[in-house]
């Protein structure tokens, strides 16, 4: 039992939060607002609310709304570019987990010269040393999909690559995160759905993953809990709080799993998925892949399907050990179908079978160190084997 | 569901970790090293391991080693001018709570003019703000007790008005911790017991603490289970790596316990007994209360009992709800029995029953505070009376 713990991250986390942020002291006096490309921040309130609390407290703030659900390159240089002429000296990022990721790259670039390639490690980017501190981010999330608010973790997509490559270090946490559910009350069904699925997988790779520890077992298998009990209220009923607040908290803890543990090949196989097919949002992608991904590895590593069939509400004394695996795949199965996406296929987003090997190609060059985190090594076949088995 | 959370501390976990230190960044050029006045940290090797470690990084050291088990005010004044002196810019707390206590004290006085009693809040201290960042230190524990490794916490007893109080604040946390086990099998039974004791305290405290969030119970019954399950093992068989480790992570999980929650008027009661006999041991001093304490709060808070109780080992589901308080009082004194430490006495430490209105003004006075985190609040004359029926 080794491991290293480290989640520096201050987090507010409850209804009303954001309200709160007017306590808090910030890191800087100029802020750079990252929101989305959408018209949402501004429709519910959320900018001008934030805005307010800014202007309360002295603050002043420039604001960069361009961001993609599949936030890009291209985008985290322009901000950054916004941040040097507006001399901001810490960066918000307001959203999902696209705006709040941009920010943690925005961050990175505002400090440092060069292309965000430079620095950012797998496939076609250089991996360079980062020769200055990024500036610091609060992260204010108003969904329950990514976990960001508690990992360093940033994913961007490279448009003229094709590549899509989660990046971070142990100066890309956020200095603060508000996690408030009232503001995720506004999420449409499908989104909730999309990215309540998101969180679990992030909590069910964390688990198998090859890196878990005492800590990211704990919070990934009470995030699991949270979302098998909450997440079908949240897509049916979003209006409800109490369900909304637990699967916000079944996030925030899949988050900690993330920076604890580590998301597995599942992940990588996604990325290319949603690289090649940005219409793809990275919740159902994850969907898409899981039945095969998890079936493959429920008969290479069942040891570790007891904990989560468990968390998934099978009641595991009265199930033989050995249909462990197949009782957490039902268990799954169903959530999909009480959260409306067990219906959904790869040929919808315009998928093409004849893809599937370039696209496993793609999630082993691009994020090959994720297929380093499964207990089991998959070979460039059987990435193509759960990859064409996933494939409707 | 409202709370925040913050825990910076980077923490090394596992047996061999102190080796890994020499990997690590530490945070300034010469340490001052604080250890007890006892033999323990040159008879087994541990500081002179940390003095080849530092030696091999370039890192100058002093040492300090005057510190008692229930640590006192004059030393950390004492190490403070020490450190001042010799200009050491971080300090290493190496040894079991009071080391490490000290350590985060010292850094706080180190950085500060006039007295440590200036800045304490409670009792007769001042409560004054603290204008200077305190030095960083690095926490390296070779005890299973105090969890102080994973919170902002130092308690020291200011022996000229016989107080003992907690202190800290968010800049207080070790920026890093080592906790490797192997350096707790020198730790003989009944220190293995007190100790082991203390940190199930911190977090049965915590969970019934009315601070208590989703995090810090998940760690309490988590820490709880833990402490149940292996301690009586560490105590017969202290060379049992697993089960030292196993209490070691309990321990560490009772620090993020008392750093999200809190602990609650119990320690009040414990801090009044052992500022008054300082050779009293904290965790005997809570065993000594707990069977009166918990069986009082039983009755007030009964609902708060069931996670306990099944944390414990016992089978809830077959137990009726009300007599869950019951239950969980019977496992604690198993727990007792199987360390040996269930027929303490006050008596053994001197204490007198007519001292028992004094103690109890006493902890009401000096850390007040944890009352009010109880549920249920307690008058003096029930604070008396629970401290009476624990007198044997």
């Amino acid at each position: 039992m080794h491991f290293t713990y480290y989640m520096p991250t201050k987090i507010l986390f409850g209804p009303g939060k954001l309200g709160e942020l007017i306590k808090e002291d910030l890191p800087g006096t100029k802020a750079l607002i990252v929101i989305s490309a959408g018209s949402s921040m501004r429709k519910f309130g959320y900018l001008q609310r934030l805005q307010g609390i800014l202007e309360e407290k002295g603050i002043a703030y420039a604001v960069f709304d361009k961001i993609l659900p599949n936030p890009i390159k291209t985008h985290v240089m322009e901000g950054a570019a916004l941040c040097k002429e507006e001399n901001c000296d810490f960066i918000i990022g307001l959203g999902g987990g696209s705006s709040i990721d941009s920010a943690k790259s925005i961050a990175i670039m505002a400090r440092n010269e060069g292309d965000y390639w430079d620095y950012v490690g797998g496939g076609t980017a250089k991996g360079q040393p980062i020769p200055n501190a990024p500036l610091p981010v609060v992260a204010i999330t108003t969904t329950a999909g990514t976990g960001t608010e508690a990992d360093p973790w940033t994913v961007i997509t490279n448009e003229d690559t094709k590549e899509k490559i989660g990046f971070g270090n142990q100066y890309t946490f956020p200095a603060l995160s508000v996690v408030d559910p009232e503001l995720m009350l506004s999420v449409p069904p499908k989104l909730t759905a999309y990215q309540g699925f998101d969180a679990l997988f992030h909590s069910l790779e964390g688990y198998i993953a090859n890196v878990a520890t005492p800590i990211s077992d704990m919070y990934a298998l009470r995030s699991i809990e949270l979302v098998n009990k909450y997440l079908p209220e949240c897509v049916t009923n979003g209006g409800n709080l109490e369900a909304r607040t637990n699967v916000a908290l079944a996030n925030t803890f899949a988050g900690f799993v993330q920076t604890e543990s580590s998301c597995t090949s599942e992940h990588s196989m996604e990325h290319a998925l949603s690289a090649f097919y940005p219409e793809l949002p990275h919740g159902a992608g994850l969907i898409l892949l899981s039945e095969a991904y998890f079936s493959f590895f429920g008969t290479k590593i069942p040891e570790r399907f007891t904990g989560l069939a468990k968390a998934m509400g099978v009641d595991v004394e009265s199930v033989p050990k050995e249909q462990h695996p197949q009782a957490f795949l039902g268990a799954l199965q169903t959530l999909k179908e009480k959260c409306g996406v067990a219906d959904l296929k790869m040929s919808d987003w315009g998928i093409q079978s004849g893809d599937i090997p370039k696209l496993a190609v793609n999630a082993r060059e691009t994020m090959g160190g994720l297929f380093e985190m499964d207990r089991y090594t998959l070979s460039l076949d059987e990435t193509i084997e759960i990859m064409e088995r996933a494939y409707r």
